[in-house]
């Protein structure tokens, strides 16, 4: 074969190849190109079509980004929709499609074979959930097509949403939209299971606050259907009852890797695809990108499946060089950095949450700083947690979390930036950003999360984690009288209250053999007392780490 | 000297100096903290000020971030306001302190002495400037308080500002705001003098389509008065006069180092003082914070002035705990992230501009791309306009400058974090930034941009500047005939129309032998076009960077 005449046959339009196709077309003029889609529709906005439900998204048509048309036209790809690749033949180097139109099928070979099959929403077996009208999964634009017609044909408007992850999130917030009563059932016992629990507290309750009932910690047992066998509502494995004739299954995806394992390509640890830096399989002939692969987890350095579209746009670029080209760059580690709106909230995160730092047994330690988006002089301040973690050894960063109304994607997208470069946490404090009132602070909430974990590693300030047990601890809480009787310390009812301005002239009153904890709104003035304590010869002193406002999190959801 | 016991003089309690105070007192609870501040308030939020003058902070006690009060108590400083050092005393380690009320003057010792003596508006010298009633620079509250006077008094309801800089275009903002029509002048033939000219022509269209009168290229000759000596207006270099009772002077600042160079310390080439890596000077008992020292510039690694809030306070931060005790991190090199709000436009830069570059003599190259700030198929998508600059050799990242209306300020942040690391364009191309539809794409504008970067360092998509010279080449313009008819592509009336999806089937329309430029809207089109060319053996072709849009800019603003 001459490189230049090379065939390139692509699986898979969504999550990756229609990007290897157009970047292949680009890098080879010459090059012949397949593109095999099962579906009627090549390439489409897979993240907008809740928005779409919802009616945020108005106009259906612009869900359908690169039309079969564009992509023949410009890119003289040899587009075929409703064909289906059922085997692949690596000894022939053929692919058997078949056409679902009529069933009929053919050898298609190829030179180079760019897998991009996606995932598919995972379903578990039950009683009634494959064949009950009104349970639907989101994944493609007939699936969106029918939980829209479901919605608009609803006569109870109640919709019950099985998981809360982004999808599942997304999905309450459109229903919500279209007028529906909404409950959200979680098997974890928060929403946004990829999240540290505290962080994703405000959600749970601002979900409840717009009056959706969210049941976490409960799985789901079974559908409940009518005589007819249409969905009336899901019965969870506590035994409650979640009513709606509109079941959403939220439940996460599986990697399509059937045609991968038939063929024999080698599978990793987490059941993804395997490749390389160049995306090659292990036959390097065959590529994969998108949802079925696993790539290098910067964080870990180990490889995993990403199921984020990001990835898989850049992973299938890559692919379609080098199948078109035999060279590319190699691709970088991905950090699953991730980002969901949910109503006026926005939480992100990139890299490891403190819980999967410790399922890979990982020694880590975090900061949560909560700070304003701007400058807090400026109309519009709002809040943004901010938790930070990193390696109690090197200080480098391991992952970030951001939940709060604006400015979130920012911080994560910073942190995550740094991160590509083996960042510590010492590197983010000298971070020059952009800063004027309306767009930041002189001290940015990255920094003042920088700056907190410098202060921990330095010895300087070390932080108590937001749960601690302080029995027996002596806590001296330095907010003023009237703060901690609005809002009083979680979990510690015999704490001191001295505030921060009276500490030097009150420090009688208090006993420096103990150990000790200061605690104030979410942590700022509480390091100021930390450090006179620290200087007075207060035998053991740490800071409550984002203070009362965190506790108060890290202590449960409170009941609505 | 017992470093617990140490005093630490600070003079200047803004733009650092309240920094420094509050981190060497929690650094040392022992040490004598003095600061001294020559106007009444100590710590205020300057970047706040323009705000207030238009109402949109209402409340002037929010710019008062930091009160003598606050300071005194929770971090037991010795706060001496309309308290003016007049002159260092490096020999007996005494700062001569005049109190303004009295005339009065005492020597105050120091074992550490920190220098945080900002910077002061410059006013020409000129007829008028300095007596004329109506004629201010903004600096500090006082000054914010007499131009609101002003402002509320006015009958004529008519300002002119002076300089079209940061401080310049935020005033004309809340002039506006306040119901007054203003003019603006700017000497050099552009707003925003520190960015390239092309990326800023669109505030320069939305000032004037604001009905504000802007005259660039144009200095200032003499204020215009009135018998009574009250401001009426400016009369500019080209004769031109701007009427107004109120002339607004933005002309940018000059470093307050008298005090420093009278005690014989080290100035750098801009006129900053010299620091080091822990801000001391050259005498190493005397540190140095904000705008009035040199820090080293990233992108050049050569020591300059740099007067922006962010640094300022990290730099004090780091000499209060250097001056409290004997140790702090490094400074990192600051990239001059700047960023501004213009009515509804956002411009950012950080590192250099592409004439900045040039007048260090640096090889740089630059791309410049407009992408949607989120997914396209989402509601409220607005163009970002990003620019890249990098070293011709290594790829290495020399800055960034970027124009819209949301989502600016993310991307100059991420693309200065990313120079924190030396980061090169094609490190760029795999960042793993947040995505979901309503705050980015998958394909970010930073990845775009840096893909087209890496597509002209690897021969694949060379550029052709945008404001090139395009007599003598084949210009092909690969638009729709619409697109070209209601926006034809500057300077260039011999342009082949051939629309890009019809490019393959009309090759024979073109002359292969030719040196070739294509152009589309914003260079995505002109890029599959040029693909197509090179490998269908076009002897030269080049897209044109930024294609008709930035063209548009670049040939120099629009009349109004």
């Amino acid at each position: 074969m001459s490189e230049k005449t090379v065939r390139i046959v692509i699986i898979g339009g969504v999550a990756g190849g229609a990007s290897a196709a157009t970047r292949a077309r680009r890098c080879n003029e010459h090059a012949e190109i397949i593109l095999l889609e099962k579906d009627e529709h090549v390439s489409f906005a897979n993240c907008g079509l809740p928005y779409h439900i919802g009616g945020e998204i108005a106009d259906r048509a612009k869900l359908l980004v690169a039309t079969r048309e564009l992509l023949q036209k410009r890119f003289r790809l040899d587009v075929r929709t409703r064909h289906e690749a059922v085997k692949i033949n690596r000894g022939q180097k053929t692919v058997t499609v078949q056409c679902i139109a009529d069933g009929s099928t053919y050898e298609q070979p190829y030179d180079k074979l760019i897998l991009s099959p996606g995932a598919a929403p995972f379903v578990p077996s039950m009683d009634g959930t494959e064949t009950a009208k009104g349970v639907f999964t989101l994944r493609n634009i007939a699936d969106m097509d029918r939980i829209c017609a479901a919605v608009t044909s609803s006569t109870d408007k109640k919709a019950v949403v099985i998981g809360a992850g982004f999808i599942g999130l997304e999905m309450v917030e459109q229903l919500v939209r279209r007028g529906f009563q909404v409950s959200l059932a979680e098997l974890l016992p928060q929403v946004l299971p990829p999240m540290d629990p505290e962080m994703v507290v405000p959600i749970q309750e601002d979900l409840r606050n717009r009056g959706i009932q969210v049941e976490l910690g409960d799985g789901i047992r079974r559908i409940v259907t009518s005589t007819d066998n249409a969905a009336t509502g899901v019965e969870l494995t506590s035994g409650k009852i979640l009513t709606g004739s509109i079941v959403i299954l939220g439940l996460g995806v599986r990697p399509n890797t059937r045609l991968a394992v038939d063929a024999g390509l080698q599978l990793g640890k987490t059941g993804g695809i395997t490749t390389n830096q160049y995306l090659q399989t292990s036959d390097p002939d065959i590529y994969a990108a998108g949802d079925a692969c696993e790539y290098v987890y910067g964080p870990t350095g180990e490889s995993m499946r990403i199921p984020l579209a990001g990835p898989a746009n850049r992973a299938g670029r890559l692919a379609g060089q080098h199948a078109a080209t035999g060279q590319c760059d190699s691709t970088s580690p991905v950090m699953g950095t991730a980002i969901v709106r949910v109503f006026e909230l926005t939480a992100a995160m990139t890299g490891l949450s403190q819980k999967a730092a410790k399922r890979c047994g990982l020694n880590a330690r975090s900061v949560t700083i909560v700070a304003g988006q701007h400058a807090g002089y400026f109309p519009g301040a709002s809040p943004i947690t901010l938790k930070l973690l990193y390696a109690t050894d090197t200080g480098k960063v391991l992952g970030a979390q951001a939940i709060g109304r604006d400015g979130v994607d920012k911080r994560i997208d910073v942190i995550a930036t740094a991160m590509a470069f083996g960042a510590t946490v010492r590197q983010l404090c000298g971070l020059d950003l952009a800063y004027a009132p309306p767009y930041g602070s002189a001290k940015d909430p990255v920094h003042q999360a920088a700056f907190t974990a410098c202060n921990q590693i330095d010895g300087f300030g070390e932080l108590l984690d937001p749960d601690s047990d302080l029995t027996s601890m002596q806590v001296v809480d330095v907010r003023t009288a009237a703060e901690v009787s609005k809002n009083p310390l979680a979990g510690c009812s015999d704490a001191i209250n001295i505030p921060v301005d009276e500490l030097r002239s009150r420090l009688t009153e208090l006993d420096p053999t103990r150990s000790t904890v200061v605690s104030c709104g979410v942590g700022i003035r509480g390091h100021v007392a930390q450090r006179i304590l620290m200087q007075k010869g207060f035998r053991k002193v740490a800071n409550l780490s984002g203070g009362a406002t965190i506790r108060a999190r890290a202590a449960g959801p409170k009941q609505a």
